[in-house]
């Protein structure tokens, strides 16, 4: 066991098992910091391992391809969504646009939760392999879940158009920064997209 | 003049006066393809002439920097969506949800004008300077207009919101292409969204 002798930078062993855990955690911990720095297409697994401080293989060991790394760094930033749907659709469904909003709006206004998201968005915008990731994710982990709640037949369009409602909030709020919807207060947000989502999601046919 | 002579490649004339307009579309066009095909940084003031056929000082003569020709191949892009926002609120109100939705679909869903909104939107994404003009142009052109139309406390933050329901469809059907609504009918989707789009512009408070 090496685990208490001082680290050695950039090449530790990858049969340090004692370390591994944290190992693995500072990979993905600098592979979210790559991405959200510098998108998808200018990221390497070369690049995510020198800010790590272990090397590349060890990043290979652990993820595979750099598009698996990816999906595990976002597995890992949308934690807290993908545990959400759930809790937030269990409740009764006549309020369900309102926890889904307020959720929603809990997580992207934690600046440090909204930098990962966005690195996310940014790069499924511009990289076929990041949108594959993020499409996979969404539908079968987000949208899903929701969609099989709602015992419609046409419940997953309307998961889906709820959820671009807050997808375009995200593009005008946080991204493009138009105001005054940038500078809006989040209760005042919430007032108006709730009832929206409610409709969406629980609405008449 | 000069027009009717054959054209040297790289260099005509700038005083060739006569083939200025000719030259302007072309520039025009390149820029589009430019920013459409590399996104906007990595394209060059030097790349749009050089795909243009002209001298790169003629794109600065006519339009000035990088982020001016971005601007006005924005606003050639955008001109029909530029133009409809009087004749779709000059309407009666009680139904301008439903004629603002179908306007967007039909612009939508011509794959020509799509692919040059789609990098303007991908352009905006990811750079600052970007960002500003599509802030700019959407603010000042589109959602101030319609919102002046309303006469409401907070009309341009629910104009704001209704145009966050469209760019979240165009994310989740055209970028990112969730299914079942990325091969969703637009009629289906213009059925479901236009009592959104009316609830935000004309709802109760």
């Amino acid at each position: 066991m090496t685990s208490a002798a001082p680290r050695r930078r950039g090449r530790p062993s990858r049969t340090d098992s004692a370390d591994a855990p944290a190992a693995r955690d500072r990979i993905l911990a600098a592979a979210r910091e790559e991405f959200a720095e510098r998108g998808y297409d200018k990221t390497s697994v070369r690049g995510i391992a020198k800010a790590a401080e272990v090397d590349p293989a060890l990043v290979h060991h652990y993820f595979g391809t750099k598009e698996q790394v990816f999906e595990a760094s976002i597995a890992g930033a949308m934690g807290p969504l993908l545990e959400a749907p759930g809790s937030i659709v269990e409740g009764p469904l006549d309020d369900v646009g309102e926890r889904l909003a307020r959720f929603f709006f809990g997580i992207w206004e934690t600046p440090a939760t909204r930098k990962a998201l966005l690195a996310i968005v940014r790069s499924a915008m511009n990289n076929e392999a990041a949108a594959g990731v993020f499409r996979r994710i969404v539908s079968t982990q987000v949208l899903r879940r929701i969609a099989g709640r709602l015992d419609l037949p046409d419940a997953e369009l309307r998961a889906e158009l709820a959820a671009a409602q807050l997808v375009g909030i995200v593009m005008l709020r946080y991204v493009i920064k138009v105001e005054p919807l940038a500078s809006a207060d989040p209760e005042q947000i919430i007032g108006r997209v709730a009832p929206v989502i409610q409709a969406h999601l629980a609405g008449p046919q």
